[in-house]
């Protein structure tokens, strides 16, 4: 396997790889990792190992050195479901959704988690630091239960109640944090620079995206006719949709020939940085006003790798879209109603999105259309006026 | 395809197969849904359906006519982990949990709920009617929305909320019944004569049978040595055993070779109508004085097929054996603190049972061992003191 590095989108430098290294010691930037990829032709065989456990599967398209263990709670293989019936009442009419949320903690958080988990174990750490809405706490805590590592969860103050006691499960230790979802990432921060603890942060850490990369390869291993022309994530931070971007790009360098799917941005119209950014032309996430939304995985005011995302959606001519609470709320309801998918508002947001998108034009009736199902209604359940 | 017939294993006579048909005319008995498979030599490959969705993969394998739809949310293909602190803990040394939880609405009920409502809707049910304490209504209810079937789900007083509001989610009615759980399925039963509506009864159809046979088929697909020498279940009406079984007898009955693994029932001590049978030597569950317990989804003091449970575990060298609330509740909090595997209080404790069985000698240290793991934490969250 060819070596392993960090490479710094902003500065043309690379590093060697350091998992408890995870910005830019010039311009303090967020490091990408860097691997080579064998040669490829006509499909992504060559990046498959068969007998390996969950996103491990995928280990030779992964940049992450041969010293990390297969960590895994069989996470990833997400089913892909047709949606006729809300895809029908919306006009779009070769519709499907990847229901991420079947996954060992309910989230596509566990994609990431295992090998940031599995990283900073063969590191020697002792202990993962993490903040967190929600979701990616519980990928961590699990993960770090697994690998026999203590957690410390630093979570919102407002965080939903259900998500919390999840963390708690796992043996991890939940700290709420009052203030923006900032201070909560700042603390979390300052924490890890203790002896012995390291930083498992989903929205910094290289090896979270690594582990993102394998939704996109799930579906490229049923062919390149198996993409769809567009996909629509649901965005806070967007680790899946920089998992995806990375691969299709890795893949596209490595040979392997496709049409590039259009990748859409879904944000909740509370909190729209992105989206904002997006309209305005401008290379980053632009300073936003927040309101409260019922989409909390996605309530990110200033996600960390958010010049990334918008090169994502613009390199592949994609867009990115914000949606009303009540549209999120009446996405959400129609899902389970009309298909039996129970799915948190964050991932709602995306199907919003997608409807709203075919109603302005951008995605045409005919269009192949997947949407990322990202987490389980059982996390966030509705109140009962809703 | 062959025919597909009704059996009643009490009287022996086939009937014409009629998914509304649950109970054998002459005695009242439940029927099994029978079909030849074809003859097997060295594996199960003949059963399977590569291209079809869900537990429709072993289509040919499952007693349904060819005219039921291949209604599916993507169930089953669940993992299988190994669990070495988990076990290690407790002298066993080859244990592994195969990951049901993982799962469209969070159970293992979906693989027998997606060929019940398939069987329905093929035959004209405008709406179905389930009893359940609220795994199988979540389940039904999903399918249910998915086929554009309207449901009534009734539910003992006392379920979950949870579990309560996931099924409302789907669309479904909620009517809660006071009582006991004998009461619940009583009223759906009655509500189920109503014209155009039909009984999806996760204890009675034998569709739903049908359904969890694949779980033993997944096994086998990767050889007759990927079978474990011992399977241990959490049993309330039995719906996950009673298809193991039956897979395992119809494949030896059409010549396929292996060692049958024992089937282990667990139940909770504060309900164990089939431990106590199988102590006596009786051959259907005997009337019990039910305690209150944790384990919700296991707390059924009539179930429906016993006396195929009970045979189950007898014929193939098995047990039953049951487990108290405290060790329920701690082999869930281990699971979690030490595998990072968050399952509801029903699956753990099929663990605790396991545990329990090691320690009684019935499993020796070295024997494959493996574990349903059937239901989400997330369904059922402990209370904080738990």
């Amino acid at each position: 396997m060819a070596a392993v590095t960090l490479r710094c989108p902003a500065c043309p430098t690379d590093a060697a790889w350091d998992a408890s290294q995870l910005a830019c010691p010039r311009c303090d930037g967020l490091l990408d990792a860097a691997v080579d990829l064998p040669k490829l032709t006509h499909d992504i065989r060559p990046l498959i190992d068969e007998g390996a456990p969950g996103v491990w599967r995928y280990r030779p398209a992964l940049a992450l050195p041969s010293d990390v263990p297969l960590l895994s709670l069989g996470e990833g293989r997400t089913p892909v479901v047709e949606l006729a019936a809300w895809g029908g009442g919306h006009g779009l009419s070769r519709c499907r959704a990847k229901l991420e949320f079947m996954a060992p903690t309910g989230s596509f958080k566990d994609r990431g988690a295992a090998p940031v988990i599995a990283s900073l174990k063969a590191q020697g750490a002792a202990k993962v630091v993490e903040d967190s809405s929600g979701n990616a706490g519980a990928a961590m805590a699990a993960y770090a239960a697994r690998a026999g590592l203590a957690a410390d969860i630093y979570v919102p103050a407002a965080a939903p109640a259900a998500k919390l006691a999840q963390i708690a499960q796992y043996g991890a230790a939940v700290i709420p944090v009052g203030g923006t979802r900032e201070d909560v990432a700042d603390a979390a921060a300052r924490a890890a620079q203790a002896p012995g603890a390291a930083y498992a942060s989903h929205s910094r850490h290289p090896a979270f995206v690594e582990g993102t990369k394998t939704f996109v390869l799930e579906l490229l291993e049923h062919g390149v006719d198996a993409l769809p022309q567009h996909l629509v994530f649901p965005v806070g931070n967007g680790g899946l949709i920089l998992g995806a971007h990375k691969a299709l790009t890795e893949l596209r360098q490595a040979g392997l020939q496709f049409r590039m799917p259009r990748l859409h941005v879904a944000q909740a119209a509370a909190c729209q940085p992105l989206v904002q950014a997006f309209e305005a032309g401008a290379a980053a996430p632009v300073a936003v006003e927040r309101r409260p939304t019922i989409a909390g995985g996605i309530d990110v005011a200033v996600p960390a790798r958010g010049a990334a995302v918008l090169q994502a959606a613009r390199d592949s001519g994609g867009s990115a879209v914000a949606v009303g609470e009540a549209e999120i709320a009446a996405a959400r309801s129609a899902l389970a109603r009309n298909e039996g998918l129970f799915v948190e508002a964050t991932s709602a947001a995306a199907f919003a999105a997608a409807a709203k998108l075919r109603a302005q034009g951008a995605i045409a009736a005919e269009d192949t259309l997947l949407i990322a199902a990202t987490g389980s209604g059982l996390k966030d359940p509705p109140q009962p006026s809703a």
